[in-house]
């Protein structure tokens, strides 16, 4: 018998489809094996060596020999710093010049690693640079909002085998956050609460969508998962803000986001994948209602028309299902 | 240089990212070409005499030989009418049964035709089932939303070849269409028009949107269309529920379907897509503020972790450049 689950945090409908539910296996999918990558490679704009090959370099994170991260402005950015931040309204119609941040965060000096095989202090570094590049920004007049983000493979929108991450900040609130804000107000309103603390504790008590806890963090799977596999990773102290981070944090986030994705990389044998950041707008840093999380999104199944049509979906997992295989895989 | 491009229907704004703007042609994707599909399948649940392969016939409309269009319940339904309709609530988390209909409308004989090859007859026919499977669905206790939607080719996500609709209908008003609904209600009650008849009267007299303007209809590109090719069909005269449709409505209807469709079929080589009729909720039929409409996604194009991190999409495409290329094909 399927279900529809709502939560709050998200304000959406999904459809557990648990009458044509797939076991967690199923979503394995089968991969053109290839070559394996070269370390380097003399074209690729991310490579050592390659420096020339990337516009304007903003942040860099030096290692011994080699950076170990470094952080460019995106050559196809959809935004930028240069456009005058203007607006315009004319009848129905309301836009705004192109003005914003588009980044590029080159994670790892090897082209042929990933997230999962890394060394973790490579992972720690990665999230150092997103909170330094983060609080940057957030300074820069016209900026409302910011958001880093992460393509993993070809169906999850890129293109480009070295690891990076991306940050766009955009001069506007978008009106999904606006909504889940003011969901979370109400929420506060009424009980006091923050509905991210209160969800996280009710997780924990729950346990069967948990898949990893640290002493600063949980990774779970929300219980109206959008889609296969969807996976929240939220700090277990309130902080609206992802820049709100201190260093033992980061420590402890690059554990458990390392673990959570080592775990989809060997249960569902490296799926493609997204994950953001979601983090309070620029002037709304210190409310008590709202606080960050990283949402993961694997490309193992694919919205189509009911989804763009309602702008509800249809997930053939059982959410408690697919955690319990992932809390079960041991990442080597 | 870029532009953000909000508009109030959708409450959407999107980065129509002009620097790195695609012309028209560049949307249109090499195919594998295969051999031709042939005109019947001896295993295709789909085909004429294959009809015990399917579940329950719940409405057949009958040509001379064989059935014009067939509607079935979905084998593999994400919701069912004979689980009985119920809520529960326990601490944060709503859930409900999976109550509701899921039927797949059967749109001809033929395996191998599509909506812009068929006859207009053909096509017309089509309309009229879907009018009336709405309107039979609607009278059901508990439906409260009905959506009619098609994907077609895999990057749509389907893997039948054989042309067919779906209908789902749910137990809830999706939230995505109540937000649009109180969008809509708050233009009304500030201009006392209903917003889509004035986003209409608008992009009449913009022009440069247009694609195709029939008596009773017209199809056009958004002017902060989602993605490369989204389109959206309007009907002139004021009606919130697609079931509002008369007879020679829906002759007219068929014809700007048919031809909106076969501009992508021609102009980008028939692409992947979506489309789906968006309607008002059941309880709401006799609004004066929201009309039913029909939107198209072409899957042209990828959404990636900014996407699903925001909510807000990046359009690669001009929406003004888009329909001026459609205006300009020639559908044989």
């Amino acid at each position: 018998m399927s279900e529809l689950r709502c939560n709050l945090i998200s304000r959406e409908w999904v459809i557990i489809a648990t009458e044509r539910a797939k076991r967690p296996h199923d979503f394995v999918k089968a991969k053109p094996k290839g070559e394996a990558l070269p370390e380097y490679k003399s074209d690729c704009p991310f490579c050592p060596g390659n420096e020339k090959l990337t516009p304007s370099e903003s942040f860099v994170l030096k290692g011994d020999n080699s950076w170990k991260v470094r952080v460019v402005t995106n050559k196809f950015g959809a935004l930028s710093q240069g456009t005058p931040l203007s607006r315009k309204v004319e009848g129905l119609y309301s836009s705004m010049s192109g003005f914003g941040i588009a980044e590029v965060i080159i994670e790892h000096p090897k082209h042929n690693t990933c997230m999962a095989l890394m060394d973790i202090k490579a992972v720690e570094d990665i999230i150092r640079v997103y909170k330094i590049r983060y609080t940057e920004i957030e300074k820069i007049k016209g900026v409302q909002s910011i958001i880093i983000f992460k393509n993993h493979g070809p169906s999850a929108g890129t293109s480009l085998e070295h690891p990076h991450s991306q940050l766009i900040a955009t001069p506007i609130v978008p009106p999904q956050s606006r909504n889940r804000i003011q969901q979370a107000v109400n929420f506060f309103d009424l009980t006091g609460q923050c509905l991210f603390c209160r969800t996280l504790q009710d997780e924990i008590k729950a346990k069967e969508r948990i898949i990893v806890e640290t002493e600063n963090f949980v990774s779970f799977m929300p219980y109206a998962a959008l889609s296969p596999f969807h996976i929240w990773i939220f700090p277990k102290r309130h902080s609206p803000s992802f820049t709100d981070i201190n260093e033992a944090e980061i420590v402890d986030f690059a554990k458990i986001l390392k673990e959570t994705i080592s775990r989809l990389y060997y249960g569902l044998d490296n799926p493609d994948y997204n994950y953001s950041i979601r983090s309070m707008p620029v002037a709304e840093k210190g409310t008590e209602y709202c606080h960050w999380y990283l949402s993961i999104i694997p490309r193992v199944s694919q919205p189509a028309g009911f989804e763009l049509g309602s702008g509800m979906f249809i997930n053939t997992a059982l959410p408690e299902e697919s955690a319990k295989f992932l809390r079960e895989i041991k990442p080597i």
